[in-house]
């Protein structure tokens, strides 16, 4: 049993409105010295699978679905998780 | 200049239909040993200040805007950043 995270964000040249938008925000409240702010996704994904397999496995799926190659970038890490 | 990375998840008791569409969807691609999903935020902000201060400062933030802390669980990691 696998345990991974994947982080999913914007590439730097991609505008976030929403993190502008929570950065207005935090700058309203009194968070002035906030200067930026860039929202991404993190997935946690449970899965079997041999050991050999499971980067690979994982790198495809990101590819195919669970990030958009044209504006985001992503990268994972995967932990052993005991069996339940 | 710090940067920091602030991980915004759902507590386990919540469900994530979000993620149980993305489960759904890579099984449906052949990733059947695809068990669970869960989604969440990563934001990242980029800000001044001191560094006695800032634990507490993002502390507040999370709870008054970033995270709901209903169903919401956070936590978050702070890296010196050169400025630039």
């Amino acid at each position: 049993m696998y345990e991974i995270q994947v982080f999913v964000t914007l590439k730097e040249a991609v505008l976030d409105p929403q993190g502008k938008a929570v950065n207005h925000s935090l700058n309203q409240l009194g968070y002035s010295e906030v200067e930026d702010v860039r929202i991404g996704k993190v997935l946690t994904l449970t899965m079997n699978g041999e050991k050999e397999t499971v980067e690979a496995r994982v790198t495809e799926m990101c590819d195919k679905l669970l990030a958009n190659p044209v504006i985001e970038d992503y990268r994972f890490e995967i932990k052993e998780a005991l069996a339940q």
